[in-house]
This record gives structure tokens, C-alpha cells and sequence, in this order.
């Protein structure tokens, strides 16, 4: 049965969408040995092991942003989100693995928490007057946003799916 | 001023980011002669006029799960939602971005239609049994879907994009 409000229903699909693609991920992490993310995506692209990275650098953006509390690896702004790859020397597989895993579960356990109203109110990116007039900066517009920006590098790091399935 | 309640406004943003991955890749489409897209998006992978046919068939069955009505390019589904790039003759790219073009404003036209109530209600593939089980089966969920599946697609058309500007 739903018991659901309208709100928390819709809310409750939105932070579901995001599980979902975060779970892509992990998911395609798991498929091969750590060595394997050392490969580009396409000849001349980025590594398995970078965009991994790119995409810790988003997801994390998302505690200040969402009013969590600080960034888990503020150092992988610079890194990931400023810097091409081969412009530095990259931490293990391993390691992005481990920071991608404890990531999801702190933003899990902080949605968790949120009424689906907050979801409305404004991230800390935008001031109240812009706010005021601009509704739509809100909350859910910056996981709406990450969500589509994981399934975007999903569609390139499946290609480092070996060729016995094919993926689309 | 926000004179949304919150369904509404929620709605509007979800609706918001699907008008948006859509517009990505109608802006992608318009970047370089149609006989660019002939071109795979990396070694061994399929064509940009694979994938815009791909997209608009996944497009296109929204049409009847959200009981708009019939599909309007029937014939898409075999060709690009069950058969892999290369084993039938493609339609021109002229005539793909037409018909995206023209099922784009179809969807948002019934779009705009909507009470922000109806994407609560079940999809046309869902049993009124099953839905009372599973409340996320709903309108919403297929937009939701279809949006990230368009971003995933997304993320690969971007490797047609010629290397002056290096894209993520």
C-alpha cells in the first residue's frame, strides 16, 4: 500500500533514481581486477580510474551543497574536477573504491534524515533573493543534476566492459 | 515568486532536467554535417545515427506508457531498441533529427497537459494489482528512467564532438 504523501512519493523515486545510477557504478568497479580501470574508456579518453574519481569529486560537492557538513576529499576538487587526466599521479583503485563506497553511504544515511520538503528549499550555492525568485535552485535540482551526470560517465566507463556482451 | 505547490514545483524540475538531456543531444545533432554522425563514437562501437535512432525509439514507447497514444515511429523498435548498429539500413540522419524533433514536442505538448498529480498515477505496463503493491510504478518513474537513459547515451555521443574542445 502506499502511504505515501505525493511529495514523499515523488522524492522518495528521485533519491531512488540516484541509487540506482551510483549503483551502476559500483557496480561496474566490481567486474575485473583493480588493474583493468587503468584503461581509457576509448583510445585518447579519460581512465576507468579517473572517471571514478570525477565522479567523487561531484557526489561529494553534494554535502556542502545539500548543508551536510564539509566535503569528505577536498582535495580531489583540484584533482578531479579542474584537472585532466595524466596531469597527476592518481590514487589506487583501491583507495577511490573504498572513498566511493563510505561517500554513497554518508549521503544515504544524511537523505535518510531530510524531510521530503527540504528537498524544496534552497542548496547553499544560491542566496535568499536569488532563491526567492529562482524556486527551482533548490535541493533536488542538485541531485537531479548529479544523477544525470553519473548515468553521462556510466555511458562511457561501460565501455571498458570486456566484448563477451555487448553493451549499447 | 514560487506559486508552485511543491508536487508542482517538483514535477516541473524533473520534467525540467528531461527537456534538458534531450536538448544535449539536439544541440549535439546540430554541430557538424549530417555525414559526421556516420561516424562510431569510439573504435568498434556504434554510430551517432544508431544511437539518435536508439533514443528516439526509447522516447517514442513513452508515448504509450504514459497513454498519450500509439507510437509514432512503430517501426523503430525493431530497428533500434532489439537490432544492434549495422545489421539493417539506417534512415538518413536528416530524418532521425526530424523525427526527434518532432516526438519532442509531442511529449512535452502532453507534458504540459498534466496535472502534476497524473505522474503519480500508473504507467499503462503496470497492472492496477501490481500497482497497488508497487506505488513507484508510476508515470514519474518512466520519465525518470528515460532521462538518465538519455544522459547515459549521452556521455558517449560526446566523443563525436571533435578534439578542439577536449569534453569530459
Amino acid at each position: 500500500m502506499n502511504t505515501n504523501s505525493p511529495v514523499q512519493q515523488i522524492i522518495k523515486q528521485v533519491i531512488s533514481s540516484w541509487v540506482g545510477q551510483s549503483k551502476v557504478v559500483t557496480d561496474l568497479f566490481t567486474l575485473y581486477e583493480d588493474n583493468h580501470y587503468q584503461n581509457e574508456v576509448a583510445p585518447g579518453r579519460n581512465r576507468g580510474v579517473y572517471l571514478l574519481g570525477h565522479l567523487i569529486s561531484a557526489s561529494d560537492g553534494m554535502i556542502p551543497l545539500l548543508g551536510f557538513g564539509e566535503r569528505l576529499y577536498p582535495e580531489f576538487v583540484q584533482l578531479f574536477s579542474s584537472n585532466p587526466d595524466r596531469s597527476f599521479e592518481l590514487p589506487s583503485v583501491e583507495e577511490l573504491k573504498e572513498k566511493w563506497t563510505n561517500l554513497n553511504k554518508l549521503l544515504s544515511d544524511n537523505f535518510d534524515k531530510m524531510q521530503a520538503e527540504d528537498w524544496l528549499d534552497r542548496h547553499t550555492n544560491v542566496s535568499p533573493e536569488d532563491f526567492a525568485v529562482q524556486p527551482e535552485r533548490n535541493k533536488l535540482s542538485i541531485l537531479l543534476g548529479r544523477t544525470n551526470h553519473i548515468s553521462y560517465h556510466s555511458g562511457q566507463l561501460i565501455f571498458l566492459k570486456k566484448k563477451e556482451v555487448l553493451p549499447l
